[in-house]
């Protein structure tokens, strides 16, 4: 998580919404790890939970099974999607997202027995320095 | 919608789950379309949606809000995040997916107004046509 809080601090660096996003495989293996890159890319999709699922999935892997995702900020509808869809069993956030969250704040998605995955969540880590970086981003950009 | 139930058709013929889906700006021109390849990409989240948004951004646009979506199956939870983020003002599906549907059946998140994006949603169109591809496809899958 201290990584995923690092690399959100270098997308505050670059101007891009500080959200940083760690995926591990059996507890130890770094699998893939990236900030929001929506600035960048131009792309209103590019959050850093999609971004490392993604490239995990790119190297052949059909469910991420055994791996836990760490990410800043509390997952949205599209990210709890991919979170669901690719199996991933335990997922460790830091901060809620009242506006757009869906782990919790608008829907609790990945608690929700209708869906056919429901992965181990755990919330609050490092939640008030993650909420810290985002508030002064959205101050800045005023 | 006869173009998208096509494509589900040409999934079905690649034992591709027979998904298809469309996307229109300003009522005319075919921005993308396309039909599920999670078997051929060996990828779970190669939805049809998913490829046609992600197609139709990478074109440099940053959202879709001249657009119209048509796609033969209602979207899961995953890709009615992909039509909130992309900001799609329409969208026209044909069968209801009780299993995973995330407008009208788990979830009617693209009517949700906590998010920031509520498009219009017409339902039904193609829908037995579009549901019995599904149910052939599985049958022949047991």
């Amino acid at each position: 998580m201290k990584l995923a809080l690092q690399l959100a601090k270098e997308a505050f660096d670059k101007d891009e919404v500080p959200v940083g996003a760690v995926l591990i495989r059996d507890g130890t293996e770094l699998l893939a790890a990236d900030h929001n890159r929506t600035a960048e890319l131009k792309n209103s999709l590019a959050h850093a939970e999609k971004l490392v699922i993604e490239r995990a999935l790119q190297d052949g892997l059909k469910y991420l099974s055994d791996c836990t995702l760490y990410v800043t900020l509390e997952p949205c509808i599209m990210c709890s999607g991919l979170i669901i869809l690719s199996r991933i069993p335990r997922i460790i956030f830091g901060a809620h997202d009242s506006k757009a969250g869906c782990v919790g704040s608008i829907y609790n998605a990945l608690r929700n027995k209708d869906f056919n995955w429901n992965p181990e969540v755990c919330s609050g880590l490092l939640a008030e320095e993650s909420a810290a970086l985002l508030r002064d981003f959205f101050k800045k950009k005023r």
